[in-house]
This record gives structure tokens, C-alpha cells and sequence, in this order.
């Protein structure tokens, strides 16, 4: 069974989200349902959709990873709160960084990131709950060139390690499977969120540390992330990061050679991510960052920014 | 025995030069010397107050080494030939690259380069050639804090691999050894020798790399850096570089993804290399300068520039 597409253009928000509500309370009836919010456009319009038609019958939690940036898990939970939605947060740091350790592959790291998060963390909390119904926020790109409908379902408990036999009487929900990223846009806006977000990776910070991944290091990429979007903030850029860098380079710390860190700084200039080119930076603006960073993180010696265009180059460095 | 210094204020290059030669000719007499040029200024000196003294009684080595610039052994050849000197080139590219196979260590690749240099490469030279008599062009800043005169001549016989025993009879001419570097460039000037260079480390382009030394890997920051050095050469900067990094990064190559190469440039301005700030470049050099990169090393999919000053950077990353 297909899925039909709603374009941003013939997207009615008012209907569609009128429309979501109604299958949503619906299909779970006087059951209960649980989703788990990223912070990312997607869970937080599932997010409030669930909690319009089901209201204390949804439990969503928020699985804290130990990878996002400074104050993500609270500036989310500030967010629902004002719409009087309560989110849990679950605290999975050891299980993520454990399932981490010693690996440099970014293929890998972001494996044991999404095993971690189903097989391990959400899975408990799904069996332990109680519920069968599972708001997710799939959207139609997601699914872009495979299957939908029963097959797709079989997948989600795949990931989930619920055997599809057990599984009898379990339901995902997925109300923005017709819908790509500007269709879900204009529904976050016309929900009161915020819907104007710089894009950020799904393995968070994971994806901004080259080599193995420790908390110390995300610590680290935490800080010169924080301070580079409090930099670059007015720059109206497409997207801004830090990086960290695996090799280390030589730099002086009290009058002392030392072997240090780097962080590379990319900021870029585009549309829709297909093509991209590094934002003319002022040199003060430049100059500001790099003393900010190796000042506030002074394990870091050296800070660089980027001057390739996409393509050659891609937006995230791995 | 301490050696005298001579400041570059109190230096008279013209009676300088004339007092080096007669001492050179008269400590070598009718005997024959060798030396061994490298392009860099105080061997650049030595060779030229040598020729002077010598003639055809001074044999001038080249050790081509793999590990220089475009073009740098004919350069150096050719800027000698011009003053009638003959610069014997030495291919030794092989035993160089053989002595730094599998190192990433910094200190043990200049090591590598030290003990081939002397060990293999030059000893052979001394010995074969049957000459009692080398030029050095050791300048006081090599020796500070340690021992003059006899001692030092050891440790040459040392690193020769030459037994001071049987070392008897050899002697070490250094005229320079008084001098600082602003004083050889003011000896250089005199002796019409280009003498506003830009530093370039002893390791070469081996500095320039990090992680493990290729011929595949030299080549790839030859190019690299022959480009920035082009593209640079009008900014009146102290010194430009480009570094090839060890770790990789994601990139788009005809359409498809990559796991590339990265070049980070450093361009800086300084009066002594004690301190140092990024060149403030415009833009469009920085662009200008990427493109040609990724363009014609295809291997690269990502420049950067440094925006680091030295403190807490270094003006070399290894």
C-alpha cells in the first residue's frame, strides 16, 4: 500500500493537524501511547498532535544520550511545558557512551547510537509502560524508495527487538508519513513551535568528533559548539558547527610545547543543503571565535574555518 | 672555548667575508673539502665563502631527499651554477622514504631524517670523496647552551658515525658560527645570494604532513603547496603553509560520497616568529586558493584556513 503526498503547497495545516488529531484519538481509543521526542522538528510535531488528541494518555519521553548540545534535554522540556505537556526525561548516558567505546567509524558510531536507543533504552520503555500504541514522527522522506504499510511496521519492531509474533496488538502511528521536511515545518508553525531551527544531525554531537567518541571529548565539542553558536548567531548562516578534530598539532601553553587539540569551525551559506558555500566571516568574527574556543577549552591549541564549497565538500565532516 | 659573537649591528660584512676565506683557505691548504648544501641559507653562505677560498678543491653536495618543494634541487642548482659553482645532486629519495615507513611520531620522522641524512647519506659522501676537510653551517643559535670548540667536533663525528678515533686528521671548518640568522642573511645580501626567503623547516615537506610520510603522500602536499605559495606570494605574509591532515573527512566527488583528504592552510604575519597572527586574506583568496586546491588534488575535498594566533598556536602543526 502506497502513501499519498501532501505537498508544502497544498498543505492545509489547520485541516491536516484537525485531520491527525481525530484518526490519532481515534485509532488508540481508550487505549494508551507513548513516543519518545528528540527536540527535532518531527518528534516535537508528533509530539503536541498526540498530546491534542490524547492528553494524559500519552507518555512522551526524552532520552537523554549524553551527546546533545548544552542545555538541549531542559530547553525541550521548557518548550512542552508551556503547552502543558510533560515530558520525561530518561537518562541513558552510560548505556550510549558504553556502546560508543573504542569505535572510529562513523557508519558504527551511528549504528550503536540507533541500536542503543531501540534495542536497549526505548524498547524497555515501551514493554514497561504498558502501551501499544507508538507515535512516531516518520516523514515521507524517511521512507523514500521502500516499502510502506504492514512490511514498514515489521521493521519498526525489528529495531525495536519485539518479536512480530508478540507484537500482535502493538500500532504505530505515524501522522507526517505524508508530508516532507517544509510540509512539517508549516505544521510546527501553525502548532506555536519553533520551527525555524538550524538543522543538527540525528547523532547530535557524535557526528561533530572525529575518532572515538568518550564523554570527555563530547564534553569538549559541547563547549566550542556552545560557543560557536553564540558567535555565529547573528550571521543569518544556513548552518554553523564545530568539529573536532582527531589529529593533534603542536601549541604553546605556558611558555611550554604541548600536542593539542583542534577544532575545525565550518559555517555555510545555502538554500537547501544540496549546494552550499562557506559564509564571508568578518575577520574580527573570526579571530573572536578562535580566542573564545582555545581560551574557554584549553585543551584545544588550534582553530581553523573552513573555505571549501559543497560540493567538494559536504556539510557535516563525517 | 666559547665563541665570540658577532650581532648583526657590529657585522662588517665585506671584512667578514674576506676574513672567513683566507681562514678556510688556509686551514684546507692543498687538502680537499666537502659540504653539503641544502638550499636554506646558512649552507647557501658556507658554499659560496667555500667556492671562494677553495675552487675546485671544494665538492658541493645536494641530498635530494624526495622531501622538498617543487622544483627546489634545479632551483638550487640553478641559482649556483650562476656564480659558476657546481652543486653535485645526490639521489637518495629512496633511502629517506625507507627510513620514514610507518612512523607518525613527529620527533622520530625528524630523527629518521637526522640519522639518514648523516649515517647513510653523508658519511658515505665524506668518506668516499676522500676529503679531510667539511664545511658546516652551524650558526650560534645551534649551539647555544651547549659546548664550543672541541667537544661539538666530536658530536659531527659522532652523528657521522665516524670513530673520533680514527676521525684523527679531519677537522670541521663553521665559518658562520659567530653569527645569528640576521647576520647570514646580511653576509647573504653581500655575497648576492637570495636572502629574504621564507622560513622552511630542516624536516621539509615532511613537517608538512601529518601521520605517516609516502611518496604518494609527498607528492600530494607538493602540489598543495606549490599552489598556496603561488596564490600567496603577493600577500607580503611572513610565512604560508599547507598541512596535510591525517584524519579524513566526507566529500562529494561525481556525486557521490567520499571519504577525502583535508588541507589546512596557515598564513601569518610576524616580525620574529616568536609571535604571530593569521594574515587577515580577503574572501576571494581564501576561495580562490580552496577551489585550486580541490580542483587539482582531487584526493583533497576539504581546505581550511587557520584563524589561530601563536600563542597558544604554533607557527608548524607538527
Amino acid at each position: 500500500m502506497g502513501v499519498e503526498e501532501i505537498t508544502a503547497e497544498e498543505l492545509n495545516t489547520e485541516k491536516f493537524i484537525e485531520e491527525q488529531i481525530r484518526k490519532i484519538s481515534e485509532t488508540v481509543g481508550e487505549g494508551i501511547a507513548i513516543n519518545a521526542l528528540s527536540g527535532g522538528v518531527d518528534s516535537s510535531v508528533v509530539t503536541m498532535l498526540g498530546h491534542k488528541a490524547l492528553g494524559k494518555k500519552l507518555t512522551t519521553y526524552f532520552i537523554d544520550n549524553g551527546l546533545m548540545r548544552t542545555g538541549e534535554p531542559q530547553g525541550v522540556e521548557l518548550e512542552f511545558a508551556r503547552f502543558g505537556v510533560r515530558v520525561l526525561i530518561i537518562d541513558a548516558k552510560k548505556e550510549f557512551f558504553n556502546s560508543l567505546k573504542g569505535i572510529t567509524d562513523p557508519e558504527k558510531k551511528r549504528e550503536a547510537i540507533t541500536q542503543t536507543f531501540y534495542k536497549k533504552v526505548f524498547s524497555k520503555l515501551v514493554i514497561d509502560s504498558g502501551a501499544k500504541y507508538l507515535l512516531q514522527g516518520t516523514i515521507l522522506t524517511d521512507i523514500d524508495e521502500t516499502v510502506a504499510g504492514i512490511k514498514r511496521q515489521h521493521n519498526v519492531f525489528e529495531q525495536l527487538g519485539i518479536d512480530p509474533q508478540k507484537a500482535f496488538g502493538y500500532r504505530i502511528i505515524e501522522p507526517l508519513i505524508q508530508l516532507r521536511k517544509d510540509g512539517v515545518r508549516k505544521v510546527a508553525k501553525a502548532l506555536g513551535l519553533r520551527h525555524d531551527r538550524m538543522p543538527f544531525p540525528g547523532p547530535a554531537l557524535v557526528a561533530r568528533v572525529i575518532g572515538v567518541i568518550t564523554p570527555k571529548r563530547i564534553e569538549l565539542i559541547r563547549k566550542a559548539t556552545a560557543i560557536t553558536e553564540d558567535e555565529l548567531a547573528d550571521t543569518g548562516a544556513f548552518q554553523y558547527m564545530a568539529i573536532l578534530h582527531r589529529d593533534r598539532v603542536t601549541g604553546m601553553r605556558d611558555g611550554k610545547r604541548v600536542y593539542g587539540l583542534q577544532i575545525e569551525i565550518r559555517c555555510w551559506d545555502s538554500i537547501d543543503a544540496r549546494t552550499a558555500t562557506p559564509t564571508k566571516l568578518s575577520y574580527e568574527t573570526q579571530r573572536k571565535l578562535a580566542d573564545r574556543i582555545v581560551t574557554e577549552v584549553p585543551e584545544v591549541v588550534s582553530v581553523t574555518y573552513n573555505i571549501t564549497p559543497k560540493p567538494p565538500s559536504t556539510m557535516e565532516a563525517i
